[in-house]
């Protein structure tokens, strides 16, 4: 289908028909914050055969593309308004698959609470790529982000770590596991309603995509500190913790894997009581894990308080 | 290189080190527009064989890749702020490469006054796609849009028509003319300075990216009205012209291939003098070719006002 039809049958109805974005009947959005109100813009881009097989449903594509960018916002503690959505596919690609990918679109802008303000729809020789760039807004003068950490500060982290990695590991044949662990690196769940609290209560924050240890790392040395890492501490599922089974590789592939997409946060003694009640405010689980300290780079500490070492920290995408 | 030496050695140059981009230090850009404006933001992507062959010199890709964003802009009197850039790169792209890339951004963000605000870089299999979302702002409640455009208004182009669509025919060997064409093609130059002046004076306005018939087609179903354009008056350029030599099917050529990024612009009557002042201000050469009536669709007339087949201008962009 060209490119008119597509926009106007499949992607114009994710749209607003009223301002920022006309149902896609302009080339550009336009919007104006509420008062009071900073806009955060985050971009993301997955390929085919590097970020997904290509043989997903392809709304679970699209969810994941969506829910990728949403948690960036979640980190800055911002809610999301709309996105744009570049994508360059085949021209062999067919309309059902493109209206099952907007269909999880759908499905997660009304859960998420955003809409599809625009994009570019381009055609290629190679493999699928989208592109999405969120804008949501949080409060004016209230920004949270990784180089605020300050020595003192104590280290959380939400959800469980890992389950990403080790689903990856199964889905390859490498282990046998729960599908639960499949599940969520296939979608991913953005800690958006715990976002919102960290601008008032939090010095740093990052979500992490990269790896726990590796995500740390940009905290580190964007704040110019050193992050200490309880290995004892961090949060496993049932699930995880079955497939680990002990097994020191495994677990320090869940710690280094990526894609978790769980929330990094340090945040001062004085504000740990209010974080912990904002975490059961907003069902969310909260672990603390470290401590912040003087110095620079991330230390994975056994039981005996000794420095592990963890050579795979340093990898980025576990699927790049 | 790895992701993070590629932003750090690359890229971050390209980025202020304060708000809102923090020279990419984090993985969203914060971004609170002046009191009173409202935010513009558009995108497009670009597609190696498909919007460039990939033998360019690096620079110019990313330069007609910010341009034909900025002409989105330009077409909305907004002015250009901030950019996220994503790149899907084969793990081959060479340091050299991209510096050249990047240098190309740094030249045109540089003159056309905005700044590389974020975005994404992963690797690929296939050809290289770039992705890139511009944020520009104008004044809050002075849009000028597709969808503005009634009848009695006056139909006004920018610069000229065709040079683009010959320039690929001379790089095809398909016919033989001036390097001026060519360049056009390869290096468009938007209209920034004139579009500020459309919100006050234009009813509606589009920038010529899929060729003139096919965006006057546009406007004219998004207005609901129909669209006069007189053949004879469209502007052509003296390397155009000696190109086309008399041949009335080059001639449809120029008028509906594209990637002209000129401006097409309906004004209502009371306008008109102040739209020509306006643009002699700016140094815009502009042409009348035509009128809004009542009705649906667009019409080429000839010198007696018959109706001219145009059956090519349906395409989409010419190198799709």
């Amino acid at each position: 289908m060209n490119e008119f039809d597509l926009i106007r049958d499949v992607f114009a109805p994710l749209s607003p028909s009223g301002a920022p974005a006309f149902s896609l009947k302009d080339d550009a959005a336009h919007f104006t914050p509420a008062p009071g109100q900073t806009l955060v813009i985050t971009n993301d881009m997955m390929v085919e055969a590097v970020h997904f097989t290509g043989d997903e449903p392809p709304g679970r594509i699209a969810r994941k593309l969506l829910r990728v960018n949403l948690s960036d916002l979640a980190a800055k503690g911002a809610k999301p308004c709309g996105y744009l959505l570049a994508m360059a596919i085949p021209a062999s690609t067919g309309k059902q698959w493109l209206q099952e990918f907007a269909d999880g679109l759908r499905r997660d802008q009304e859960g998420f609470g955003c809409a599809l303000w625009g994009g570019d729809s381009v055609s290629t020789s190679g493999p699928k790529v989208f592109s999405l760039t969120l804008i949501g807004e949080r409060k004016e003068g209230a920004g949270v982000h990784r180089g605020g950490a300050k020595a003192g500060d104590k280290l959380y982290v939400t959800g469980t770590i890992g389950d990403a990695a080790l689903g990856l590991k199964i889905l390859r044949g490498e282990i046998a596991g729960d599908s639960s662990l499949v599940a969520r690196l296939e979608l991913p769940t953005p800690r958006m309603a715990f976002g919102t609290g960290l601008p008032d209560l939090a010095h740093a924050a990052i979500d992490i995509s990269d790896g726990l240890l590796a995500d740390a790392g940009h905290l580190a040395r964007e704040s110019h500190v050193r992050i200490d890492i309880q290995a004892s501490e961090v949060p496993l599922s049932p699930a995880a913790e079955r497939a680990i089974a002990g097994n020191s590789e495994l677990l320090l592939s869940a710690l280094t894997g990526g894609d978790d997409y769980e929330l990094l946060v340090t945040v001062p003694e004085k504000n740990v009581v209010a974080l912990t009640e904002f975490a059961e405010e907003t069902a969310t689980p909260l672990t603390a894990i470290g401590d912040v300290r003087d110095g620079s780079g991330v230390c994975l500490l056994d039981d005996q308080g000794r420095s592990m070492d963890y050579k795979r920290a340093g990898f980025e995408h576990f699927q790049e």
